[in-house]
């Protein structure tokens, strides 16, 4: 929710975009999943910084490690999205004053551990004094630029698909604010999705590699966000016919009277991947994804995202997931 | 000054970088002032990121765009040090909930009036709302390995240079802490060289294009503490015949009875680079650089520092420069 008076963050971000001189003919434009530049022979050098405050990004229960880690997927998800494997990772740490050295510790294996769960590591970083617990990530990548997958290059006409149901960390994070009466295992399950994130860091590679995408864009501000940026950055529209929820959150959703639309579309906390492609080339992706669920297809209505669902015409719209203070 | 039960920064870097699985073959250790890749052909992706942290970083009086202008200058210094030049610049910001647009405005043109200093650009970034204001900056660069100026390449026979006089922004910083009774101009100049700090990068960038450095460092802990850092990566010792003290501040100094030793080699905040070279090359390079100042050279004692002053000797002992918080 917005607090009167306050800034938004898209406000804030417009402020300081536009203050600053562009770089001419920049491979990619602000606003893309990361940043890249040319540095000859066709390649890009590709980067993505990502801070995360723990008093607005971390919910209630998560650990030192579990955080750590957490900021490091979320980097990577970034470049996954863009079909980029990550080389090396700069970690800039704001820690508390007062803590102790096992404290530490968990931030450092955290680093670590999801550093080599992506095959890269931490090459260097910077360490200081902050009120919050502030955990900035860098990842550096090079990929050629005509492989680089882009926000602005889905088709009219190409059928989009995300990597994995949604629906999991929005169920975790309802769980973690609000007592819930919900079977062990489902509890468990949803809340790991909150706290264990994975980046879809080998399906976005094995899908570049193969020249199996025209657009993508990862889902860390929800579902409905991510068509909305990438309808935005393409100039197209979507027509979405499934709702890709997790199986066991829609029964949920459906004994408890919640909606399982706003599970879907609006939960946050999400690291699918969602992708438009040429329709020809979906059996193939499926072969090589088995995760890959198809959700429907990109239209001409720019920047209008439809669901149909039971036959009825609804609009999605283009709300970002809530951070867990009032910050956006 | 250390708190009681505190973890000192560097126990806490010890900590996170024993926990992280090194790169192979990694170009250049942990800990030089920038990380590197290689990205084939011989070159280095050349990385550095700092975060600067504004209760702990920032002085008394000094306004967000000379914080956020300082913040990029701090980075660039670094790669000034490796004869780098900045390609491109990415931002996180943390700022407090309740900023007006000025602020904001503020922020966003100090980054950009630093990047444009040094002839680059900021490509990407991410924003947060944050207790502290906190700006973490990376910045990228390619250079060939063979050309990269390291810290653990100072020879025994070297001579020691700085790029410019040391001690005003030790003088601004305490003028900022306490009244003090001094010329109008002075006052003036040494608050610049704390508000307005600048980076060395054409000096770097000029004696590593042309071969003239063999180690290089940058100054931002102190001129005591990068003589450490140097020798102990190197190897080697120093001994220093020439307190390189801006002839003002030396002045002043005298008059006031402050300690011209403490405010050249201990005062922080500074920006100029410290160089070693083979003697040979001395001539060319102040015709280039006409700032360079010959301060002693290098020593076969390891790790150790001395002052010859007055035909005393003196250990310069390795204390860094303390922040503005009790942090470090």
């Amino acid at each position: 929710m917005l607090k009167k008076n306050k800034l938004t963050e898209r406000k804030i971000i417009d402020i300081i975009v536009n203050l600053q001189d562009k770089m001419k003919n920049n491979p990619l434009p602000f606003g893309d999943d990361v940043a890249a530049i040319r540095i000859g022979r066709g390649q890009l050098a590709v980067m993505k910084c990502d801070m995360l405050v723990a008093k607005t990004d971390i919910p209630k229960g998560m650990n030192p490690w579990q955080t750590s880690r957490k900021a490091v997927v979320s980097v990577i998800s970034d470049l996954a999205a863009k079909g980029v494997q990550p080389m090396g990772i700069l970690i800039s740490l704001g820690m508390p004053g007062k803590i102790s050295e096992n404290y530490v510790r968990q931030i450092g294996g955290g680093i670590n551990a999801a550093a080599r769960e992506y095959a890269t590591h931490v090459i260097g970083g910077d360490t200081n004094e902050s009120t919050d617990l502030t955990i900035d990530v860098s990842a550096f990548g090079i990929c050629k630029e005509r492989e680089l997958i882009r926000r602005d290059t889905a088709k009219v006409g190409d059928i989009v698909m995300v990597t994995g149901a949604f629906g999991l960390p929005a169920l975790g994070l309802k769980i973690i604010k609000k007592n819930m009466e919900i079977s062990k295992k489902l509890k468990e399950k949803a809340i790991k999705a909150v706290f264990m994130p994975k980046a879809r860091l080998s399906e976005g590679l094995t899908l570049a590699k193969n020249h199996l995408i025209n657009s993508s864009i990862d889902s860390s501000d929800g579902l409905a966000w991510s068509l909305y940026e990438l309808s935005k950055s393409s100039n197209v529209g979507f027509q979405i016919n499934k709702i890709p929820i997790h199986r066991e959150v829609r029964e949920f959703a459906m004994e408890n009277n919640l909606d399982p639309i706003e599970l879907a579309f609006y939960g946050g906390e999400e690291y699918e991947l969602v992708i438009t492609q040429k329709p020809a080339l979906y059996e193939k992706s499926k072969k090589k994804i088995r995760t890959l669920i198809p959700i429907g297809h990109v239209t001409e209505n720019s920047g209008k995202i439809i669901l149909k669902f039971k036959n009825k015409y609804r609009d999605i719209e283009p709300r970002g997931y809530e951070h867990h203070s009032n910050n956006i």
